[in-house]
C-alpha cells in the first residue's frame, strides 16, 4: 500500500475560508470584527515568529489583533493585570497568551486566570472539563485540527480503534477525547507502556504526539492505518535521516542538515508510514498548519457565543 | 484460578477511620468542624436513602451536615439561589447537590453553578478539567474509590495495560483519567466498539460501568486479571442468574427474585470473574461501599484547601 499523504494546507485554506465567512456575516449582525488579544512576554525568537503569524492571519480573516508585548522583566502581579483587563474588557472576545512564559511566571496561574469563555487555546480547566463532559468548548488547536483532518478527509471514526500516542494536556490528553466524542475505542499510550509496538499496531487511527524523532516505525503501523504524525523534532543526525527519507527527498534533508544543523521531521518514520499506512499527514505540511487556522475559528466561535449570551 | 474477593467494606472503614483522625485534626487547628451541604429537591425515594445514608456516615466521623431539602415545586431559579446562598456562606465547606433533579431542572446548569471549591461530587467542569490536567481537584468518588482499592490492595497501575468499559461522565471518563494519572496504558471502550471481548481480554485491570448485567463474561477476562465491577443492575431473569452464581448463592439470590422480584447484580458475571481473575470486586459489597467514604473524604479535602487558601 501507498499512503494518501494528507496535506495540512488544503484543509487549512478550506477552514480559513469558512471562517472569512464567519466573520464576515459576525461584522454584519454585531457592527464590529471578533478581537483577538495575543499576549507575549520578552524576547522568545520563536514566540516573536508564531505571534507575528497570528496577526498576520487575523488580518488575512477580517480578525482585529491586538498585540500585547511585554518586557521580559514583567512581573507575574502585572501580568495577572493584564490579563484581568483583558478579560474585562467587552470588546475583546479572544485571549491568547503565547508560550513559554519567563521562568518567574507561573503559567498554570496564569493560564487559569483568562476567562473560560475567551480561552482560544482551550487550556484553561473549564473548558477542559466541557470537552471532557461533552459540553461546548473551546478545544486546543492542535487536537482540533486533527479531527478536522480525518473529518474533510472522509474517515470515519465512529467505532474505529484510535490510539494516541503521547499524554500532553495539550495534545495527547484532549486528543483522547475529542476522538472518544467521536464515538471511536480510544487508547492513550505513553513513556511507561509496555510493548508499545503491540498497541499501536492495533489501530486504525495512530496519532502520534510524544516529540521522539521517527520512534514510530513499520512496527508500530497496521497495514492501511491512518497515521497522523503530531511530533515536531530537529534532527541532525545523518544516519537516522538516511532510513526516513529517500530520492530527492533525502538530499534535500540532507542539505538542510549540512545548511542549518538540522531538519525538522515528526514521531513518524514518512518511509514506514507511505509503506504501510492508508493515509498520512507529512512533516512539515502536515497537522501544523492547522493550528493557527484552529486559533481563528476559536476565535470568531468566542465572539459568537459572547454575544449571543449577552444578547439573552 | 480462583480470585481474590476485594471487600468494599474493608476499604471503606479504612478511609472513614483516616477520616474520622483528619476531621479530628482539622478541628482542633480551626475551631470548626467540616460541613457539607447536601440539597435534595422533591421526594425521589432512592434519593431520600442516600442523602440518609450520607447524613450519617457525617455524623459518624464528626463532620457537620445540613440537609436542605424542597419541595418537588422548586423553580430552578429557586435551586440556582440556594446554591449561591451555599457558596457565598463561610461555614459551609462541600456541597452535594442530590441526582436526578426534577426534569423541569438543567442539571448541568445547577452542577456548574456549584462552586468548584465546595463540588465534593468533582462534577463540576474546573474540577474535571483539573483531574484531566493532573493538577489538584476534587475527583467523582465512585472512580476515586476505585483507585484506592488498586492501592490498598497493593495492585500496581504504572505501566499496566487498563481497559474502562463505559464513557459516562460520573465514572468511565474519570476512570480512565485517574488510570492515566497513575500510569497506566487506558483504553476506553463503549457502545461503538468493535469487538469488545478482544480489547476487554487484554487488560491486566478491567474496570465495567457499562449498566447491563453480566455483560462481562470469560471472553473478555484474560486469565489473572484484576476485575473491577462498578455495575449495578436489578436483574429478574432467573435463566441469567443461574449463569452467574451456584450454591448457596444462587439459592439467596433466586430467593431475593421471589420476594422482591430482582437480585442486585454488576456488570460482570462473577462466575466467570472467580474463576479466571486475580482479584475480583463484588456486587453487591464491592465499589458500591466506597463512594460515600470517599465523600467524607473529599469533604474533608475541600474544608482543608479552603482553609489553607483564606490563611495565605
Amino acid at each position: 500500500m501507498t499512503a494518501k499523504i494528507l496535506s495540512g494546507n488544503i484543509f487549512a485554506q478550506q477552514i480559513k475560508d469558512e471562517v472569512a465567512v464567519g466573520v464576515e456575516a459576525f461584522r454584519h449582525r454585531h457592527g464590529k470584527s471578533p478581537t483577538l488579544a495575543l499576549v507575549r512576554v520578552g524576547e522568545d525568537s520563536a514566540s516573536a515568529v508564531y505571534v507575528a503569524s497570528k496577526v498576520k492571519t487575523s488580518a488575512e480573516l477580517g480578525i482585529v489583533s491586538e498585540h500585547v508585548h511585554l518586557a521580559d522583566s514583567t512581573s507575574q502581579a502585572e501580568l495577572l493585570t493584564v490579563i484581568d483587563d483583558l478579560n474585562s474588557r467587552d470588546d475583546v472576545d479572544g485571549i491568547l497568551v503565547q508560550l513559554p512564559l519567563p521562568t518567574h511566571i507561573d503559567e498554570h496561574l496564569i493560564l487559569e486566570r483568562v476567562s473560560a469563555e475567551k480561552d482560544v487555546d482551550g487550556f484553561h480547566p473549564t473548558n477542559v472539563g466541557r470537552l471532557w463532559q461533552g459540553a461546548n468548548s473551546l478545544t486546543p488547536c492542535t487536537p482540533a485540527g486533527v479531527i478536522e483532518i480525518l473529518k474533510r478527509a472522509g474517515i470515519s471514526i465512529a467505532g474505529a480503534n484510535a490510539v494516541v500516542i503521547g499524554r500532553s494536556n495539550i495534545v495527547g490528553k484532549p486528543m483522547a477525547g475529542l476522538l472518544l466524542k467521536e464515538g471511536a475505542t480510544v487508547t492513550v499510550c505513553h513513556s511507561r507502556t509496555r510493548d508499545l509496538a503491540a498497541v499501536a499496531s492495533k489501530a486504525d487511527i495512530l496519532v502520534a504526539a510524544v516529540g521522539r524523532a521517527a520512534l514510530i516505525n513499520r512496527d508500530h503501523i497496521k497495514d492501511g492505518a491512518v497515521v497522523i504524525d503530531v511530533g515536531i523534532n530537529n534532527l541532525s543526525d545523518e544516519q537516522s535521516v538516511r532510513t526516513m527519507f529517500e530520492g530527492e527527498e533525502l538530499e534535500r534533508r540532507l542539505g538542510a542538515i549540512n545548511s542549518k544543523g538540522f531538519t525538522l521531521v515528526g514521531d513518524v518514520n514518512p518511509k514506514d508510514a507511505k509503506a504501510k499506512a492508508s493515509f498520512f499527514t507529512p512533516v512539515p505540511g502536515g497537522v501544523g498548519l492547522l493550528t493557527v487556522a484552529m486559533l481563528m475559528k476559536n476565535t470568531l466561535t468566542a465572539a459568537e457565543r459572547r454575544r449571543s449570551a449577552n444578547s439573552k
